[in-house]
């Protein structure tokens, strides 16, 4: 195994009506005033918001709220948030939705502990060295971010979509109630199942070395996605295979998958997040139309590790058969897999090949891609 | 899954050459003042003593030693360290060793900030409720102390081998370099490898349920650890064999095992507790013992369960091949299968059918054997 660091702070409370407790697990951490950060009105019609208010209450907590939190959440948004915990003294932030709530809900709390303006610790500028702490009720498993330190988001005006991460920023209690979930459309299920499997595929195949032990355990996490996503397709209520897809989800991205990994790059993630910021498309949507052409493309540069893919998963034998099937699943599941999908055109694609060089230049990561091997790989997404 | 609170804010730095930032490590959490615990001599002759005094002189950090902690460590040496922090005004606790210098450097962290006696804390009469810091450089990978919050501790007077498991008793940060690993010897290594597989297979064969995510996490530690060890008995510098079985052991007990699982025992370890107490055997021998002869037993309440190891750890039919194929690999790799073999004879059965009933009592777990089946079962370890 290569070097490596292991850290996650994160405690898990995971299971049915966890959420009755999230005022019991704040006051254990001393918690008086919080900022509730939500997206849509929805959770007040199905009780969610009103059994968060009771809980607070039960321990006295006072709050101020901040709802209308959209998917590519924005940093007018978190400014917002920003100045209300500045306001009010508010000593925590409260997530409850999903990884768009809690990316904004991040950046709001480093942000409320930060003298210049939140976009510094978004855009490299400075990295947060504090942040309040951070509570969530996941409603949506997908981003990973329940158990991760990092953050992404979207300034509007620019339509630069970056972020960070750093350890300050781990949620302090996540809450992950399977049942809450039980409600998630087909075709958002299909987006968090893309999300999540990217977050595994990225690094297993983009990775120069990846020890046997946790090869198995990505792949533990693909077959489980994709079997529970099967499953929720058909019983959308069944809690064992919405429990097993949200612990996957998590343990996805909160790094127990890069244990002595070298060299892996999130390659698929860099191509959508410029669809994303400047389309608006679903995260998990981008995505999907990003991986056939993408590992199409890239292949030839880990061959054994496709094949691996294509063995380990759908029990293939070869790399593009393994590649084929997944394509095939994400059309199954009812996931888009070209830009004309997406509603996005040709003319289009200049536009966005300069948007991602752009973002690979901020992140001086400009190796990576030349301009033109962009404007190839997005024609074969058309 | 079955709901459940995930918790581990242990970090963990794994690599070569890592324990050279011990004092860096310790530095950054405002360490001043440390007690060194650790077990022979010999760290003073391979060099890594120095290393580590190095270290912490470099951060200006003072320290006080406490060595000679022997295997199955005792009461006795936890009480000595608890005297020396107070009287030193120590204000952390750094273990340089495997998992008895870990678990006394543990019961020392509780012990030093306890106004009574710290077996208080060991015997189910008080929990921790506060610590000092620990860090640790391990040596010897086995017990997973390394990356979880329990310590276990024998009172060589009374001979109860007892401890406790308590948030404050995660270490702050664990270094593991694999290397420092390389000289154990081949009986250590067996041991370890045994310790750490009872630590899955208890789990995975008692629990009445557990989720088919989890269930292939138990399996991949389980293989991991069976693979690595038999190449290691080969070419003991094997890196790569030697940092994949570390991970597998610190992975085996750090709670990602527990995930969603329902109804678990610790039975092995009850049973085997009780021999090390008594006759101060390695801890992973005495498991090689008792492993045998109690899934044997125990194999009919779980059948499913035993078939699925016999299938998917050693591609084995039924359950009885599987339990076979364990015994005969413990042969193989050098463990002990009965208590002749670790010089326990037959009169002693009785003696040790007790310490277990009483240990059961204290723990208030006494429904799970009666006396006359545990004289039945140490008669099938003959």
């Amino acid at each position: 195994m290569r070097d490596f660091t292991f850290y996650n702070p994160t405690r898990v409370e995971f299971g049915q009506g966890k959420e009755n407790k999230i005022g019991a697990y704040m006051a254990e951490y001393g918690v008086k005033k919080v900022l509730l950060v939500y997206g849509s009105e929805r959770i007040k019609k199905d009780g969610l918001y009103d059994k968060v208010i009771q809980s607070l209450g039960e321990q006295r907590i006072e709050y101020v709220t901040l709802g209308g939190i959209k998917s590519n959440p924005v940093i007018s948004k978190a400014r917002e948030g920003v100045a209300l915990a500045k306001e009010n003294g508010i000593d925590a932030v409260l997530a409850v939705g999903g990884g768009s709530v809690l990316d904004t809900a991040k950046v709001i709390a480093a942000g409320a502990v930060y003298d210049g303006d939140v976009w510094d610790l978004c855009s490299y500028r400075k990295m947060p060295d504090s942040a309040l702490k951070l509570f969530d009720i996941l409603t949506l498993s997908a981003t990973g971010s329940e158990m991760n330190s990092s953050a992404v988001i979207t300034n509007e005006e620019t339509t630069e979509k970056f972020g960070f991460s750093s350890p300050v920023a781990f949620p302090t209690v996540s809450v992950i109630n399977p049942e809450l979930q039980a409600t998630v459309s087909p075709n958002y299920l299909a987006y968090s199942s893309v999300d999540i499997l990217s977050h595994c595929m990225d690094l297993y195949f983009t990775a120069s070395y990846i020890p046997e032990f946790t090869a198995n355990h990505i792949e533990n996490i693909i077959k489980t996605v994709i079997r529970t996503t099967d499953t929720l397709r058909a019983q959308p209520e069944n809690y064992e295979a919405r429990s097993e897809f949200a612990w996957a989800a998590a343990q996805a991205l909160n790094r127990s998958t890069f244990a002595g990994v070298e060299g892996n790059r999130y390659d698929s993630h860099l191509i959508e997040h410029s669809l994303s910021a400047l389309y608006d498309v679903p995260h998990g949507a981008g995505l999907a139309v990003v991986y056939p052409a993408w590992t199409r493309w890239h292949m030839s540069a880990n061959q054994a590790r496709y094949k691996q893919f294509a063995r380990n998963i759908f029990g293939l034998e070869t790399a593009e058969a393994g590649i084929e099937a997944l394509t095939n699943w994400f059309t199954h599941i009812g996931a888009p897999i070209t830009l004309e999908q997406i509603q996005v055109g040709s003319e289009q694609i200049e536009e966005i090949a300069d948007h991602i060089y752009s973002t690979m230049e901020m992140a001086r990561m400009q190796t990576m891609y030349s301009k033109d091997i962009l404007v190839e790989l997005l024609h074969q997404m058309k």
